[in-house]
């Protein structure tokens, strides 16, 4: 049993833990967290250790009655790897810790592609990043262009991808932050540094990626509109490979699954822990080939379609699994994935 | 085992169906729609058997290939009783058939008082519905007014009741219901009629409660603040008596909990399927006690808070457990309530 | 002086209103409305001569105290031409009213381009429109695209449009409407209705230009992510020649107007009455072009990017003004545009 | 003619300057800002003299072709009075400066009571603030809650007021404030901090009045449930002490105007620069008085409703006018308001 360390427990690192605690193969060594609030004290009371991520702050937890197991310095040396679910920015530099104490780790998409060896998509990467130390999943947007662009390239070749993401403002228990009325070109010059996220996975689309983002007052969902010129292909093509290709699914707008909010509900009616569709929604109605150009427009539950992503990148880099597709497998059946 | 028809399987509809199904003493006999959308869907991968709530339009759902055992008219009579969960406005037409076809039926919220016998909340009217046939379980407000208003009750007299509901605009996969951007005074008049919906229930508290409303752009929850003057009382004897009472919980703004959309991650982080917080929220800090008025500020998950009281009605009117303590501690324990 | 009739005056109708007021060669003869609210009493105080749009609805004005000079029917003959500013739908059905009066009309584009004899924008199909008889302006979005459009094609040849339509989900004094949370896809089908509406414009971009649209929480400006496919251009020709485009004016995210919200605050500080920004705005900072392809992103104002285009409609069909560029900058001076 | 300097040109100190700029007896010496952004621009375009807040900032203005005259520094001696229109905080910092440079300043909302010699609302306070050096000019909550409470002290006595505020989010321009989807009790402790901030202005209310306040997803306007418990009156008294009352208008809910956006729409169509409506609109239907306590609905322009106050209360500190009605008078007739 594989030790994991959950550095960072906020939106995803608590669902980065309760995934790992799904697995027949991995274990939650401890999770840490820097306040003592209810997140806190739920993570105590489903059974995971506690650790204080600043050790100064162990006594504040203690003050609020909520056990705790020591600091991160208690715990670091035990763990097989880490992942890092720290907010954007701090996951770098908590590198220097990691390598010091000599533990893998995981960085997530708040974090530059530069200070890590690889950046990982199970379709893409799994192979490149085996038996690597320190390696990024990458970020929620980019994981889902990732997935799609991996169903077109499965029966097409890539010729230019122009995409533009409709991103939601904050998460859904982030109050502080807006808009509340307004739409942000975020960033305002084009193309995005979207575009060159993807590269970072997938190299061979350089040069070839233009992408552009705005953000909308929303929590539920991000939303992608794609258009992928190719050398040939058609629609059913295309809708054949997607149904073939995991963490994908098609939804229909015309059985009622007409918005973000409508697929939530959704995932919801599914029973879904925390309603995470860890699967990338594409819409049917949206697939379309146009002089080989295929158009079409998905949907992204941010909170949790990297998730998965997480879990496989730790069976890669401890080469837990050799093929992709079997750890693919594996976590998807753990956590009750549709495909 | 009772058997229970669910006419309408929309937001409350779903969930009354999931919380007969969780009880040991009775179970769904079918649930009715009118679309064939991914809802029909799930309900028959769920397992319920599905009815066309507007016979003509059965052959709609064989079309979409979605599994349709008949029409209402082909169970109804089998029904010890209709849980109708229709529009409102619907459900006091549906009244004549289920009288025509001799079958108890609870409406819900949507509809006038002035069409039952009587109107439901576990804490306050259990007795009064025993064995009745025709009984409307009251809105999502109305019942978290009851459940506050019992716990005060519970240790003091009332004397006055000001309340002031800040509504949701719309329920979260309704995305044609504003507003976007603005606050609705609904009604604009005052008081509001949710005070002579309290009055239904609590007919002591006619003269005594004055209510106003408006709508604000959020989808999670409705929020209350709640003034009450009584003839003497203390904090402590208030939050005691919250304590005690069933299906109202208190939060801590102070550990995190500082906004409705903390209050759903909270149940979403639960476990709670749908994210569903039957339980009342009371903020902990918000609860004073001034020159013998209570202040207080609780959240309402509007789309939840009826499903345990339509369990209990369903046991009151068929006359199942004569105890309503008894029969909210059984509905609790099998939905997994906190208390 | 050309008189003016306005049938329906709601968002659309009072700015078409007010501009025709402003311009030297035309007055306003009356205005319609179909409820004694509160823009009917403030039309009278402008001085505007109210009819009931429906005749039987008369008595309510009177009950209400809003002067009112009679129905539709008393002063349609005495019209030059009737802008037609009812809701989507409407304006198709009074065509034959207009027709058995024998008075010109402009519909707007909540009508389909079918009922009309062409499709207005100024910049490119003012001499098209040349003195006839019933004549669409086209949508806020489509006028958005066609004068961007217009000014790329001034300095090289489109060889292909894709745009994205990010809308707004109401008008900001519409509190009835949504979406609260969410983002709909709407069409859900790929391309959008929004590329053969520019093509009602410019025929010569059939089977050139691909939209799609999705609609978003918020009531200010529309915002479009535009990439053309040219023959050949640099940015410097770009920029150049939306500077010389009357009706687009470049914003400045790094001098602070980062969002459109921000560019509403622009309008409403440089006094425009209702905040109108009759202009499209670009961002400097999003145009680009790489490969021949031009990238930009551009806001909308729904609410009054048609109100010139309605001016300049009027001058042509009745043949005032037979150079375009004279009656645009007639038009713009009148109105105070920045140009 | 006085002169007077704003210090800090954001939401408040832009219309304060226009405001002092259509009196008779004032005018503008100057306004500062820390950046050099769009709004900057449209001050030096409007005719403003500019000067940088922060010294070393100068330059800044100058990179970007922006004329400045100088730093605060080189001004503030000519001011007969600042009006500091600073973000809350900064203000009580700069009292320290005003004090050295021997000049009289007004404070906003944002700072707190403590600082000043008094808190100024024209109704109540004109006369208490006469001749004084550091006022300030109470929040727009604040000035909306003392109106109101002018209007029914006219022709009742007040027992106990109970007020619930809900507030808008952000400014509108503010995209980076939320919340997105959520209602955040704000404070989640009872009674709010309204109440004392009211009590600063008319201290015969101390224990008397009680506010909680709630924030949700809106820009627009503030709104306010209030109940006040007198020692008798009737709604027509009500009405007529508020026909009389300046600064507060009635609106009609059947009339169209039935949510804050409407009444945004109204502004907007009177032609108010950035649809500012400087009165209080008190929702006609939602006045009542039972059992001698008078209920009613307001709606708050929060970016607005001082600015009339801020005009006011430079006359009392300067001693211009010495009777409040008359300055009152003198401010509503040259910035136009209804009453
Ligand atoms: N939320 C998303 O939509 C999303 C999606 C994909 C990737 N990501 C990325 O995942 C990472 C985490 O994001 P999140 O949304 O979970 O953030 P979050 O704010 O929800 O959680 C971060 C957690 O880290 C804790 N923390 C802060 N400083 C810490 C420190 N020094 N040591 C340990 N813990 C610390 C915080 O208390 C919090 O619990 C970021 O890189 C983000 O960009 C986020
Ligand atoms: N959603 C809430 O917040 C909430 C809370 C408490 C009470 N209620 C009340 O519960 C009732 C149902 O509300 P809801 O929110 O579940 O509505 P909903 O719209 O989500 O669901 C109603 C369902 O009834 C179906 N339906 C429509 N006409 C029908 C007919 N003639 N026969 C059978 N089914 C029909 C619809 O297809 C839909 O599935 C209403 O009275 C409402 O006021 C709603
Ligand atoms: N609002 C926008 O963003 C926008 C932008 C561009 C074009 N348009 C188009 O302009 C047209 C008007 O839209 P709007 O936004 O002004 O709508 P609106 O609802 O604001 O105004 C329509 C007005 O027409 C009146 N009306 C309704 N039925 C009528 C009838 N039978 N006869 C006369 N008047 C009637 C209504 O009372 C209302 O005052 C539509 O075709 C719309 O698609 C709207
Ligand atoms: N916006 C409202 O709704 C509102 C209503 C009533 C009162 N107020 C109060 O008015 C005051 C100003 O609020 P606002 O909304 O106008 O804020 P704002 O952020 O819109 O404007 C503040 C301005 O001050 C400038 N500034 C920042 N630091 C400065 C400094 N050290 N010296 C000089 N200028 C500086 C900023 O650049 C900005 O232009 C606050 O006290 C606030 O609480 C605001």
């Amino acid at each position: 049993m594989v030790k994991v360390l959950i550095n960072g427990y906020g939106s995803i690192g608590k669902r980065v833990a309760d995934a790992v605690a799904m697995q027949k193969d991995m274990e939650v060594l401890g999770v840490t967290k820097t306040k003592p609030d209810f997140e806190a004290r739920l993570a105590v009371e489903k059974g995971y250790k506690l650790y204080a991520a600043i050790p100064e702050r162990k006594p504040l937890f203690e003050e609020k009655g909520i056990e705790i197991e020591g600091t991160i310095f208690d715990v670091i040396e035990e763990a097989d790897i880490v992942v890092d679910c720290t907010p954007g920015g701090v996951g770098k530099d908590n590198l220097k810790m990691y390598k010091e104490y000599k533990v893998k780790a995981i960085l997530q998409g708040g974090e530059k592609a530069q200070y890590v060896e690889d950046n990982f998509n199970a379709l893409w990467s799994y192979d490149r990043c085996y038996g690597k130390d320190y390696i990024r999943v990458v970020s929620c947007n980019t994981t889902g262009l990732c997935r799609i662009l991996y169903a077109i390239n499965s029966v097409t070749d890539i010729v230019k991808v122009r995409a533009v993401l409709v991103r939601r403002g904050a998460d859904p228990n982030d109050v502080k932050k807006g808009p509340i009325n307004g739409i942000v070109p975020n960033p305002p010059t084009l193309p995005s540094h979207h575009g060159p996220d993807v590269v970072s996975v997938i190299p061979e689309l350089e040069g070839k990626i233009f992408t552009s983002a705005v953000v909308v007052p929303t929590t539920l969902m991000h939303m992608h509109i794609i258009m992928v010129e190719t050398t040939g292909t058609t629609r059913d093509n295309i809708i054949e490979s997607i149904e073939k290709t995991p963490r994908i699914i098609t939804v229909s707008a015309e059985e009622g699954l007409n918005s973000t909010a409508a697929i939530i509900e959704f995932a919801r009616d599914l029973g879904r822990m925390r309603y995470d569709l860890n699967e990338i929604a594409v819409w049917e109605e949206s697939i379309n080939v146009v002089d080989n150009e295929v158009f079409l427009m998905q949907a992204i539950h941010q909170e949790s379609d990297v998730i998965p992503e997480n879990i496989d990148c730790i069976r890669s880099m401890l080469e837990m699994v050799d093929d992709k597709m079997k750890s693919i497998e594996m976590t998807n059946k753990a956590m009750g994935l549709l495909k």
